[in-house]
């Protein structure tokens, strides 16, 4: 396959550091809560945030329409003002929809784009490297590759990512398969251009021993001190502490992801000075019980000591 | 729950018979090939299908924006004209863009909506059962609910399905798990209104036995008097009949769906006068080999000789 | 691969029929209940079962010494007196414990065998393939193979089984996948001489209508003339009895296998004047609340009156 | 639950270091072969292993009789006369079996047993918690867990393996899960006395980084020096060395477990001086590409530099 390997977003050094994959706020109608969305980006604005992404995962990306995710990055642009990085959630199951979603996010600020695989129909690896090698050759702005199998249901090999890496225009992976042995092999075999990122605060530190050079963490949406903390830690060898935060990091990342989603995020950002609000339906708000379950294991978490930013 | 309970989609006979999952055609250039769907629905409604899905799984559904599936319907209720039933895809991740979209539909001539579960965030089975019931209390033409895990990763409960049934505008459930435990339990628990169908060619007839009353088969877009054949035989218990039609069926079901996909179904239609053409991306081709593969094993199936009305 | 070929069982003709995979009644202290295992032989030897399994999963096969087997089997000799068909679980990991198994077996008067693929390594068809045709070599008796995922993790592929079902000396297939595909796979491809039986109760009428000869099923341990009925019906094309029995059978076999295991299986025998009793650990006995359920379930099937024999 | 809490095993302190889970060598007719076992045993007895376990998943466990685990151990005792610790696997389906074995090791000389999970009934969650509590209480070692998922189709959950490690006679887990997650949890809970290990060279330094305090790595059979090596440089926070030692082993240890398994690992045995030879049937040889291709990457891996002792 030849790349037409133009690197268009100007990555040309490989990106480090901590993103948060922040939620997007909604009005008990469900329409977008702009001021809320506002709020909390002039608070990640001020902390250690090396950068956000706008419509991931847990900022509901399937429910969220391509004009709200024009909308939601270029208020994030400007309320940012350059102080945080921007990558925004561009996925659309069609390779078409895809690219066109890429042109205009890249129009209204973003930096890169994250893109999950395609996955509604599954077993063919072509197609899911054909894609992202379309994408990046047509995409104004980097892209960034997202494995989350238990969402899509579909794991992608290391070989395809690794093929992937080759493209110039492919800035990098975040993997949230939890799965070291490919965390391994691809962060081996990733050309320099090329960050592999931990996809999850509940084993950062795993990640980072693998060859990770930097995460994209909910945990960060709420604790992005302790988070570079850790990775600082890290790489100044500091092992004791660096294993004492992700301790403190593993049941608070657990709660807000796997365990309870993103309505238990939601929950937690309202008790720390954010706007949560309610998640687009389906999704349904924890119950009161698993509210002060999670709020428990932030307070028990210790990390709030870090956070004097807030 | 309370459910109001209305059945707007006057479904107050339990559905039955045989209806086409069908494909979107598109054009070279991925824009939907509105003259070769005309082409179909012509070759359809001539044949003895009972009804179709329009932007089914077979129908490219996540590739279709909800315009495109307006436009679609619409050219189907003026081209069929009353000799096809018409159910139509609406859903999409978020409750909100579904309820749109099934009004919409309903204003373009679709007598009822096929319908997936929420599946990107896992793990809710009241989230899954409050979306269907919303949609259904909102829709202004009644709900056909979709079961299809190895596509979503979600396989609904027996008991999510059945609590769903009591709902008198969601009138029934097709059902690709192929889970006959599954498919036994509905069929016994079903309301008078509401209707099990089999999701697959592959094993039509073990879903009849099991208690479904009708199908929604790929094979019968090709195939629909063998289908009806089989379903006939069955009901007048001329097993032998049954029997072998399902025989044939087997192969030919499993390579246009499980095995190959919508490239090999498209590559069928083809060889049997029909518009095929390419998918939209990132779905690929067949490649020449497979599509070889494919028409002999329809060659050999026998079932052509059943199909003297194309 | 070429077969020795001899059919070393002298089936040459296709088995079918009705086989209950029995339980083995242990002791208090988990040594094997002897005089229940007779008196439970001499009810179903009055029964209209075609055979019996010593030693499947429903026997708590993994937990039963080689030497255990053999005198279950002895006893079942003696006390069936050709009343019954005997097939016996001769699988170890290991193709020299399992061949071994199957020479004591057949000198205990087992006619034939049950085995298990080879299970604990995944991942190697041809070992799967291998260890068939190695012991059906070596058997002084047939071999019928066992498809049961839900214990195994490994779920043959039908091209296996259709290869193994070459060898003369391997009899037929009990599959439990529940997969109608590999099912009418299977039926479509089966020699003359090999039976392909359908694996449950849950779903037998399906398993026939794909073209199954007969069926191992736990209900039938209860239930035997109810499953007899259901298969003579199938065969005299009375399908509203066929699907009513099955439509019954369901929940019954349902409670006894997937949903609550051989503890709920010896529950329901101790209610239907069989002996249950303990199972071996680490396998616990059902709660009082379980017990009273399953036993509902029983009675509400209204099968008991086809049971007049016991 | 009240345990007997005895410590048995007189592990009062957690066990650490690097453990290598030892192949079982066969002669071509299937029987040990003895003469090679111990001359393996004279080899690992001078090498910085800290310890073998016996008859692992490596050591073809399932295929072994407890005759001949027993005569294993013994062997391994003599020979290795106190320069290795020595963990032999005692598990069976039964847990009658399983503590039988467990009192035949010890006295045979093993220090410790390793025991799988109950897995071939699965979903009871208390009958495994009760099997390993009724095995602990009964044996004369101590025992440690092994969580195994790829082989037993059981993942065991973080509260069981906590629970368990709540008594005494159990000294620790050896989780081969992969799940960075658990493997955090399970080290923030775990008592003074009880050992989490990782289990598998693919991921050691990761599994270290959230706790573990040793592993049992099949790449040790072969590489023990850069095990302890990779071990010690993640203690003295050297984690340049660690993270390169890391790289270096991953593809080692991949090859021959995951990808090619227990005929791989001999097949690289006997590169290195040490007795292969033949899996027991059904296990199958490797083929000469995939030899060749294992040895090159073990050639490629500059591990050998380390390994000057042999």
């Amino acid at each position: 396959m030849i790349y037409s390997n133009t690197n268009k977003g100007g990555f040309n050094v490989r990106l480090t550091g901590i993103f948060a994959p922040v939620p997007t706020p909604f009005l008990e109608d469900g329409s977008l809560d702009e001021k809320g969305w506002v709020k909390n980006l002039e608070i990640w604005s001020r902390s250690s945030l090396d950068g956000i992404v706008i419509c991931g995962s847990n900022g509901e990306l399937p429910f969220i329409t391509m004009e709200e995710r024009v909308r939601l990055t270029a208020l994030a642009k400007e309320t940012a003002n350059g102080r945080l990085k921007l990558m925004a959630g561009a996925h659309f199951p069609s390779t078409r929809e895809t690219i066109l979603c890429c042109e205009k996010l890249a129009q209204a600020g973003a930096e890169s784009v994250l893109l999950l695989p395609p996955h509604y129909y599954k077993g063919n690896k072509n197609a899911i490297l054909k894609y992202f090698i379309d994408v990046a050759d047509a995409s104004p702005i980097s892209v960034f590759m997202y494995n989350m199998p238990a969402n899509t249901g579909v794991d992608m090999d290391a070989d395809i990512m690794i093929k992937a890496a080759q493209h110039k225009n492919i800035m990098g992976i975040k993997d949230t398969s939890g799965n070291m042995t490919k965390m391994g092999y691809l962060a081996a075999a990733a050309p320099d251009h090329f960050a592999v990122f931990g996809g999850t605060g509940n084993y950062l530190l795993a990640a980072l021993s693998m060859g990770a050079c930097g995460g994209t963490t909910a945990a960060s949406i709420l604790y992005p001190n302790s988070c570079q903390m850790l990775l600082a830690s890290f790489k100044e060898k500091k092992m004791e502490k660096a294993m004492d935060l992700q301790r403190r990091l593993l049941p608070v990342s657990d709660a807000i992801t796997t365990r309870y989603g993103i309505p238990a995020l939601k929950a937690a950002l309202e008790s720390r000075g954010m706007v949560g609000g309610p998640c687009r339906l389906p999704l349904l708000p924890v119950s009161e019980e698993v509210r002060k379950e999670v709020l428990d294991i932030l307070d028990n978490s210790g990390l709030d000591q870090y956070e004097t930013w807030r």
